[in-house]
Parts: C-alpha cells; sequence; structure tokens
C-alpha cells in the first residue's frame, strides 16, 4: 500500500514547523506541492534548503485560480478534475509521497481534497501545523484572545452584510483570503465599527512581514498572502504596581 | 537586561513543538511553568525528557483555579498578585528564564498576563505553538473548516442563551474550556440544531487521547483538558471517479 503523508509547515518562518514535520522532510524522496502555474508556491519556498539534494519533486499545478468565480460549475469542475486526477497519480508513486502544505493542512487547507478521495486507498499521515493566522496575530506582538472572548474566522469571500453581521458579535476576529476582497472587508468593518481596530498582516512570520493598521493600508493594497485582525480584550486581572 | 522568552509547547504531543521551542527548551538553565498546587502541570508534563538535566524549575502555582468564580472580584484579586508578583521575580532571574505554555501563548494562554507585565522591562521573545484545538481537530481525522466555512472559538464559561446563537450562525464551531459546563454545552448545541454532529476530544494528541461523539457522552463526563468540535462542511468541487 502507498504511504502519503502531509506535512504541515506551519506560517511560514520555517523554524516554526513541528519537529516532526522537520524530520518526514528530511527523510522524504518524493515531495509534493501546490502552486499556481508558473509561480514558485509558497509551500515549496517555506521548504527551500531543507530537502534532499536528490528528491523528486511534483509541482501540483492549479487549472484555475481567480480566472473563475470560485462558485462556478466551471470551476468546481475544473478543480474537481485536478484533485481526481493528482489522487491518482499520488496513489501509484512507488514509495512514500511527502505532501507539502503550508499552515495547517485541516484548516481551509487544499490537501483535504485529496484527503478525502485517498481515504481509504492508501495510509494516509497528516501532520498539524501552526495555522498561518497563528504567525500573524504573534506578527503584531499582541494576544488574540483572552478570557471569555469569542473568535470568528471569516473568509473574505462573505458578502458585506454576513460579514458585518459576524464581525458585530465576535470579540476577536480573523479574515481570510484577503486578497481582491480587501474593500470589502474593510466597508464590513467600518459599518460594524470595528476598523480602527483592525490590523492587516502580509507574510506573517515571512521575509517581507509588513503590519499596519487597516484604516492606514491604500484600498487596492491586497496581497494574497494578508490576513485581517481585530485583537480580543476580553477578561483579565488588572495590572498592579 | 533581563530576558524571558515564552515557548508555545503545542497541543501536548512533544513532536508537534516548533524546531525553534525544540531548540530553546534544549539550551534552556532555568524554566518556569505554570501549575494547580498540587498537579504536575500539563505545560511540564509535555516537556518531561527534554530538559538538561540541571535546569532550574520555576513552578507558578496558581492561588486559586475552580474554587472561586472567575468573575469574583476576590477572583481577580489573587490571580492579579500572583501575575505581579511572578512577573517581578522572573525580571529578577539572573540569566534566561524560558516559560512554557501548552498550545499557542497568545490563544487564550496564562503567560499573556506576564506578558503584559514584563512589556519594556525585559527582552520578551514569544515562540507561537499549534493550538489545542488543531490538536484536537486532527484527532478526530476530519478537516475542520473548508472553502466559505465560518469557524467561531467559544468559551464554554458564556452563557446557554449567548452560546445558542453563535452555534446557530457559525459554521464550524471550537468549544473550549469544557469542564464543568458541558451539560450547559450541550444543551446549547442541542438547542442550536448541532448536537448530533458535535465531537468531544480529550486530550488531543496526548497519552490517553479519547474521541467521541458528545450525544453519547455521561453528562458528568466533564475532563478539564477537553475540546467541543463540529466540522464545516463549506465548498468543495465533488469527487469524480
Amino acid at each position: 500500500m502507498a504511504k502519503v503523508i502531509c506535512a504541515g509547515l506551519g506560517p511560514g518562518d520555517p523554524d516554526l514547523m513541528s519537529v516532526r514535520t522537520a524530520r518526514v522532510l528530511a527523510d522524504a524522496r518524493c515531495v509534493a506541492y501546490f502552486r499556481k502555474a508558473g509561480r514558485p508556491g509558497q509551500a515549496r519556498r517555506i521548504v527551500e534548503g531543507l530537502l534532499h539534494p536528490q528528491v523528486q519533486e511534483l509541482a501540483m499545478e492549479y487549472p484555475v485560480t481567480t480566472e473563475l468565480p470560485v462558485d462556478s460549475p466551471d470551476y468546481n469542475h475544473q478543480l474537481a478534475r485536478f484533485y481526481d486526477d493528482w489522487a491518482e497519480r499520488l496513489a501509484a508513486q512507488p514509495g512514500e509521497v511527502v505532501v507539502l502544505c503550508e499552515g495547517d493542512p485541516f484548516f481551509y487547507g487544499s490537501f483535504m481534497h485529496l484527503y478525502l478521495r485517498l481515504r481509504g486507498r492508501v495510509a494516509l499521515e497528516v501532520i498539524p501545523g501552526i495555522p498561518g493566522m497563528a504567525g500573524c496575530w504573534h506578527a503584531t506582538d499582541e494576544p488574540i484572545t483572552w478570557g471569555d472572548d469569542v473568535m470568528s474566522v471569516l473568509p473574505g469571500t462573505l458578502g458585506e452584510d454576513e460579514l458585518t453581521d459576524h464581525m458585530r458579535r465576535a470579540d476577536a476576529l480573523v479574515v481570510m483570503k484577503i486578497g481582491r476582497n480587501l474593500p470589502k472587508v474593510r466597508r464590513a468593518l467600518e459599518r460594524a465599527g470595528r476598523l480602527d481596530a483592525a490590523w492587516l498582516v502580509e507574510r506573517g512570520t515571512m521575509p517581507g512581514e509588513r503590519v499596519l493598521r487597516l484604516a492606514e493600508a491604500a484600498p487596492d493594497d491586497c496581497p494574497y498572502f494578508a490576513i485581517v485582525l481585530v485583537h480580543g480584550h476580553g477578561r483579565r486581572p488588572e495590572i498592579g504596581r
């Protein structure tokens, strides 16, 4: 039976991957990773310098990323065939394959689509990672949640009204998938009265990390690897002397 | 200037701590950790066998845990003095002190109270960790969030109505601080129509890990290191052949 290991890489700094992932990477003779066609790929970039010199590399290039709406039948069809095909190819590999995944593989990760297809057909191991959002809140040097805080994680792809509603109800906020959704996310935060407390974190824990107040970001300043955060301020005992 | 490093330990399995935390632990000559009086302490247990033989250990024992309501003035006063005192003691240590924290230190962690008190007075470094909740969703072998899922993290200490309201609005749910709140959390999930999809995970990634459907758990089965999860089932391309 073939074996596929999905190694969570954490938020970006290679020093923040788990001990188990580091060991699996050093031993890997075949690695696979997702990337946008023509790009090096974020997961591959994180492991630069850490792979065996003779490692076999399988670049799984998305057939489509932002060219089609994510809810269109064509987008879904192309992605479905892409995952079907790669599940076949990974299952047919002679030895162990290590799939590289930034962040935590079970938290909005692309590997999950392979996971569903490979389950029961190959031996599977999934190694957790520090989610990208955690790397981002550490980049702000402020704790994200305290005491009884409610934290909501919102995809920036939601509609503005739905975003606003969730932003009003939670204490701490994490908004993922910013990119071209930045102006909408900003309007929703403003309507919810949370814009002044919001931070934009780009490339958290990675080279080129940037942390700025969202209110001060240019409206078209919408990098792909960005997360918007609002910190909670829940229950805490007062500071004495 | 003294230096305090807070090392996030991750969800419990020592193999899941970051490479940086593992290195800092191996070099540490003085470690500090929180624990309930008379208990070994979860953070200390995770690093068993990983510390230098001559390491100095500082056990920071909570003056009060569940004996008083968390919102009582007495609880707050005792905790505030406790953090004030330990901030003084850590700042006065001659060399580097490594504070051990399970999970991620900036996500509902106790270290944050020391962090606020030590900021500007000592050199501070905080190393992220895989949050305990991630260890728990991996223990269920199911991804927690997909596509456009909204995930809410709820402290089990909230009131039943507030819990129910949040449980109705989010796709994926993580309920922390279960313990004696288990019956209330269960009622709230039932009212929100989510009980049948809920899992109780005890000691995720640790020895004695237990994963069971919440509906099948005994009403008084309320371990301290437990998390309740409801998985999201968001957008995903259909599986082909």
